[in-house]
């Protein structure tokens, strides 16, 4: 095992740092960071900001300049070998005159994993893998998980009181949570390639679902927004429907498509699990279009039925200051639920006021 | 207003948690702190640990001998100026011929609030009220609560999921929080006079309700446990009927209490509220019984009642990691609410992590 100094540890937090600029913009493409330093001093520093554009180490190397020969590149992704939309970052590496190369995770495609180091080895570049590659791996969950599982990151977004009700059994729910939790989930849509409901969700509250807070530039791009609709009850006069960007309703069967196409929208049919369209087709789909993130805001029997089939990757819990009581509607329906074995354990990752709310932000255990 | 120092601020703090050291043994009097400085120098430091023992002045006192002329006595309640099971502090205060008095909270006892401060100015001693005064007075809110409002502080203990979900349909709960959290509860318990719960908690659960913590040192005092029991339907066989400490079941109407007397039980009478014990009344009369706090452990019945009928004052609720789903019980029953307006907002004044549990304590915004 390599060890690394407190130095390295440093540089490499700060090239991820840089990777998280592109939260908002990086996808479909990892985010990535990059730091050269040379005799202690950092020389260059690059992150990925939009697909087709720079890769980090690029952006890294024309900051540095002169300054990149002799230095040591800390990338918080291993650089690419293969000539994309881009030349490949092992070569400018190689050809800057680089002397040694630290990279927090390996490519996550199988085919590609570890030709970029070999490269740079090959050149005579000291190369190392795995400094902070924990973090480095959490920071592109929907990547990696888009290139390993073929299927996005489903991130569970909830808003309830804190005796876990989301609305009262009237449907009366606007506002449980605050308006700064309410922008907090701009940015979650921000980040994500996708944002998903239910029909119920949408005949009930008739929800944009798109990015509308002025401070978070997505480059213009609106999440893909994805209504399961197994009987293709979406109205054409649905809002959504009238944002800019791109709605993909997925429905059961054969369905009268017309009004709704008329609209804008894009209808697809997916087989069906029960009544309900079969989210596993959906979430195919939706890693072959190239989408890392789904936010998913619905209701409790969308919640419910993802948690049941372990399609929840991450619960982002808005939980407000407030007893609701019983004549109300909870978080999960999980009507084959009977026994305490059946409940899912959460591995707490983050707990945080936002406004009077608090954010809880978690992992199923499996 | 008066302008403390830091030296001030920090000394009251010390004197405050001194105070806390009653935590377990001082009820049914209030937990008091006392520091005495000269020059600077802490010179003596007392608190009062249990009814019929000395007060913290007059342990602090005692402490500094003759050092005590001409200090300055930080002291987190108003001295008493009377004679009860111990000569009146403020005398003792003027006798050892401290300069000055630094006084947090005034005795919240109506007819004899500011007459020790009255009776320290008379013999000359500079005296100031009011510093650390919220401090000192949540630390003595059930204290206060009998002398104000003739009731005792009313605590209501909640073990839940993060879903809000107490226990399966079935009735299946044990255990929904780790044992840290079980532990403490027991804290919960040994600093309460009472420990209240519903018929319906013992006959599904015959709970013991005592201290059990070997190092929770009580002074060998148990909680009174309370249980609510219209109907007179608790066994003789209860496990708590077993354990030290006495038990008073409080039925409505004509009932045989044979029974239950015979296995030890106190079973006393009160008027009723619909099917249920008039809770008003029960806390009336634990008052009388100089009780200060009453920790509620019950269901969702009496939990949702109490909290309707706006007699929580504490809410401390241990939420689990986990997601339960909907065929659960939740925390509260309040058929009598049907609009958002009827919630509760609370106010959290900490959370912080037990075991792998999260504790929330708030109190309830009215």
């Amino acid at each position: 095992m390599t060890l690394y100094s407190t130095a390295d540890c440093a540089h490499m937090g700060r090239a991820l740092q840089l990777a998280a600029r592109g939260t908002y913009t990086a996808h479909p493409n990892p985010m990535v960071g990059c730091v050269l330093v040379r005799d202690g001093n950092v020389v260059g520093e690059g992150w990925h900001e939009k697909a087709g554009e720079a890769h980090a180490e690029i952006n890294a190397l024309q900051a540095a300049g002169d300054m990149a020969s002799g230095a040591t590149a800390y990338v918080t992704l291993e650089p690419c070998a293969h000539t994309g939309k881009t030349p490949p970052c092992a070569d400018a590496l190689v050809d800057a005159g680089v002397s040694k190369v630290i990279v927090a995770m390996q490519d996550p495609f199988d085919r590609v994993a570890g030709r970029g180091v070999a490269q740079l080895r090959e050149a005579g570049i000291a190369t190392e893998v795995g400094l902070m590659q924990a973090a480095a791996e959490s920071l592109n969950e929907g990547f990696v998980s888009r290139i390993t599982r073929g299927r996005p990151c489903v991130r569970l977004k909830i808003a309830a009181s804190l005796d876990g009700a989301i609305a009262m059994s009237s449907g009366e729910s606007q506002w449980i949570t605050g308006p700064e939790a309410r922008h907090d989930v701009q940015k979650l849509r921000a980040r994500s390639g996708a944002v998903m409901t239910g029909i119920g969700t949408v005949l009930a509250d008739d929800p944009s679902l798109n990015v509308r807070a002025p401070e978070l530039d997505t480059g213009g791009v609106q999440p893909l927004r994805v209504v399961l609709d197994s009987r293709l009850r979406m109205p054409g006069t649905a809002g959504m429907l009238t944002h800019p960007g791109a709605t993909l309703v997925c429905c059961t069967g054969n369905q009268d498509a017309t009004a709704l196409e008329g609209a804008g929208a894009e209808v697809r049919e997916f087989g069906a699990h029960g009544a309900v369209v079969n989210v596993f087709e959906v979430l195919a789909v939706l890693g072959e279009r190239e989408i890392n993130d789904v936010l998913v805001e619905a209701g409790p029997h969308l919640a419910g039925y993802l948690l049941e089939k372990d399609l929840v990757d991450e619960l982002v819990i808005y939980q407000s200051p407030h007893i609701m009581g019983s004549n109300t509607r909870g978080m999960f329906s999980t009507p084959n639920w009977s026994t305490l074995a059946d409940r899912r354990t959460l591995e707490i990752k983050d707990v945080r006021r936002v406004g009077t709310d608090t954010r809880i932000t978690a992992s199923i255990r499996n």
